[in-house]
């Protein structure tokens, strides 16, 4: 896959790209990256952003810069061209698997201002945005999407069944995991994972992934196939309350 | 603000707090940034994570390191310390808005493996999660969630005003924006907004504002409360449909 970043700040990317899994899947020829300024592409005076039409605070981002270095960057393809901004649509791994699909994404990230509607209309494929919460620009909200993309590329992580059981892969939040000491402070590790029981240790895993679920997210049992036992133990769990 | 950070992988913050908002707020004295690599704190063998109890695929961070580095760093003050994890309160402007009112923070940021269950029980006061979607590392969300906090302390944004209108901030997606030129490749700016009529233009961006969020987000406006004339205007919307 080949990764094309466009920001105002090319050096917030260089320490996320160059270390874990980022620089390994480089390595591995599974990614390759290149940040650009889009200031490059503006006219002479470099200028990328302007006062906005109809008064108020702030300033906007103008189309050319944008349209110009999309343009330049697209080559023969045609790129995904991916808008970082609140009013996208929110992310989820399953548009992160979505996009693991593609051979080449192009991310537009603002960085104070908003952007010319113009970029919104004719040149973005995707308005995608992190969550509701108010940042100083695209680039960090881009990096998040860039990692839960370049993750599921293949032959970048290690150990193959590892994407498939992560937290929303499999649409619960995971079970309680303990590791040694097995007395830490006098806090102890339940006793069924010392057990030597896998049936138990299985059986407590499972029943932990519901409660746990059920307490700290109860929207996302309502987005999963229940089986009948696992229907049996929410019950079972909701009753206990 | 005092913000550390633990993770194993401490480069990764270097490019994002050297620039644009964050450079100037440490500048500016708002914030200082310390990373440690909680490595430091583990054992002879600087070993961080081991097997979980009961078997399975994956490595889950020991208590040892993760404790002796938030106990090395808090001093005598008693800092919120956040976890970063999928299983954590969903992250929100409102969260960034009580975070932003603390004198220090402590980022525990975990990579690929599960934390022990005891971090979360004895050790942290918050766990945050930026959205449904799976990351390599705690980084990542750290740096989103630092980026959303530090922007609102006093004195970081030049524009006494900037904070507040943003999306998210007043409950809705923003209206279309838009800056010179007023035609480009033949795609024109709403004539309003030429108009220099400024209460024509004030019109025009409500209804924007209303038309974007109920088409995108319609789940926001049922947490603001309306007034009378926005209610008129979204009845009007959903009329002409």
């Amino acid at each position: 896959m080949k990764i094309n970043v466009l920001s105002l700040f090319p050096p917030m990317f260089e320490g996320v790209f160059n270390q874990s899994m980022m620089k390994k899947a480089q390595e591995k020829g599974a990614v390759s990256f290149a940040v650009s300024d889009f200031r490059d592409y503006a006219d002479n005076k470099r200028q990328v952003d302007d006062y906005p039409f109809g008064g108020g605070a702030g300033m906007v981002l103008k189309p050319e810069p944008v349209f110009n270095a999309v343009e330049a960057l697209s080559g023969e393809g045609k790129p995904r061209v991916i808008l970082m901004c609140p009013q996208g649509e929110r992310f989820t791994q399953k548009k992160a698997e979505e996009l693991a699909k593609e051979d080449e994404l192009i991310f537009i990230c603002g960085h104070y201002e908003g952007y010319d509607e113009r970029i919104r209309e004719h040149l973005v494929t995707d308005e995608i945005s992190i969550g509701d919460f108010v940042l100083t620009g695209g680039e960090l909200a881009a990096m998040t999407v860039i990692d839960s993309v370049v993750r599921l590329l293949p032959g970048v992580l290690g150990n193959a069944d590892s994407p498939v059981k992560d937290s929303f892969s499999t649409g619960f939040l995971e079970h309680p995991q303990y590791t040694r000491p097995a007395d830490y402070r006098g806090w102890k590790v339940p006793d069924v994972l010392t057990s030597g029981n896998h049936g138990k240790v299985d059986k407590w895993r499972e029943e932990q992934t519901l409660k746990r679920t059920l307490e700290r997210r109860p929207d996302l049992l309502e987005k999963i196939e229940l089986t009948d036992a696992q229907k049996k133990i929410l019950d079972d769990l909701k009753n206990r309350k």
